[in-house]
């Protein structure tokens, strides 16, 4: 990126262009550079890495931002972006795509889960400095406040960054008014799992149901170079992911194998 | 494990109690020990590691298998996991998680799309040593008889393993007759990505629509420690997975943010 040419930045969520989270990431965005949204038509929480193979999907232009070209798509968070990158953007240099800003920490293990992180992923995957931003804090009247200062800030410096191998980041937001957070900590992935997951109920048939639901366990509440220790503690953690799965320092173990 | 009592063997995939990949690892898993099998109801693949949020999902009570407890869940591969730890197993020491046998292979970054291995993962997280298994052909008629014989190696070693911290491998075999196959390779996962991936067509109204398609490039072909070589070169590909997403190389370069 030259000081001449206005960056271009990509953005796409897990809860529709419609969503508070993702007005607000466009806002801080839209200051930065030209801005180009595509994001699913409806909500895809949970959806992970999920794409769609066996029906078509579509492209819907919308009026969703004053002066920023935005689409919907029918797929889910991962298809929004791959299709974005062969039709919308084909051939445009991107400088960065964001994703969110999600309801509810995508910290630990929930980055698996997530659709928000996943079209992040897909950013990187393109080789594109990508954030996925969250606020931990599930209600639909999450205040945004803090999360839009810090992207601010995050988006700038990472706008700035000298061109290396590119970067995904897992940023999440403490539910905390502004000046209550103590500031950015970078921090690598906790260990952390939902327990008890189901309920169960019974449908007028007596036939039983189950609903997700549970309750996450930090598994290691005495790190504090995590990400669930630095939200825990005040402050915005970021993580820089990767989508390298392989456990690389057991690999001279697995010998038994062959 | 001890030698008196059979392990228990929790299986799943993304194809349905139905497919012919699932019915190969029920066969090989018989052979060791107590199997249940908990999958979902149609076809999941691509599904990543969605879960089911919105909606209640169910469990069905069906006979695919001679002598073996199985059932079909309405939701996704990961649900199918948790729901059946909850319910099925709740309280049973499993001792090993197995899944697939999947159409496809989920070697490089297609482990994140791959509902087939979101499932082993599942297992992993409660602390089980998982396995997914996946055969480098997506025909219907695909050979899985290759696939049975390393099948039944790999799981035979895993559960007479030493009970150290549970792994979580993905398997991969390539579309080759047994007697051509080299044997079992351990490695890293290929950096590859997907590319030209989607068909555009035009509806009976006009509207265009895509389909995802594309082809698998691999990144780094002349890297011989990858699961994409193995694949190429006649081995079947072992990567031992992880679930921890950090960049913990990038860690300490990150501070320009704080």
């Amino acid at each position: 990126m030259t000081n001449k040419q206005k960056p271009l930045i990509f953005i796409s969520n897990d809860d529709g262009v419609w969503a508070p989270g993702i007005k607000v990431l466009v806002e801080v965005a839209k200051s930065f550079g030209e801005v180009i949204v595509v994001a699913p038509d409806k909500p895809q929480s949970g959806q992970g890495h999920a794409v769609t193979i066996k029906n078509p999907i579509r492209l819907n232009k919308v009026n969703a931002f004053e002066g920023v070209e935005s689409w919907e798509c029918t797929g889910t968070p991962a298809d929004s972006v791959k299709l974005a990158k062969d039709t919308i953007l084909k051939g445009r240099k991107v400088d960065l795509v964001l994703s969110g800003i999600n309801h509810g920490s995508n910290a630990s293990i929930n980055i698996i889960y997530s659709g928000t992180m996943s079209a992040a992923m897909e950013g990187a995957l393109e080789g594109i400095n990508s954030i996925g931003f969250s606020v931990d804090d599930f209600s639909l009247n999450a205040d945004f406040s803090a999360a839009k200062y810090y992207a601010k800030i995050i988006i700038g410096k990472m706008l700035e960054s000298p061109n290396g191998e590119p970067v995904l980041l897992n940023v999440n937001v403490p539910k905390l008014p502004k000046e209550e957070i103590k500031g950015i900590k970078i921090c690598r992935q906790a260990r952390g799992k939902w327990v008890e997951e189901f309920s169960e109920s019974i449908d007028p048939r007596g036939v039983p149901y189950y609903w997700l639901t549970g309750k996450f366990e930090n598994l290691e509440k005495d790190a504090t170079d995590t990400d669930l220790w630095a939200l825990a503690h005040g402050y915005v953690s970021v993580v820089p992911s990767c989508f390298d799965l392989t456990r690389h320092e057991i690999l001279e173990k697995m010998d038994f194998l062959t």
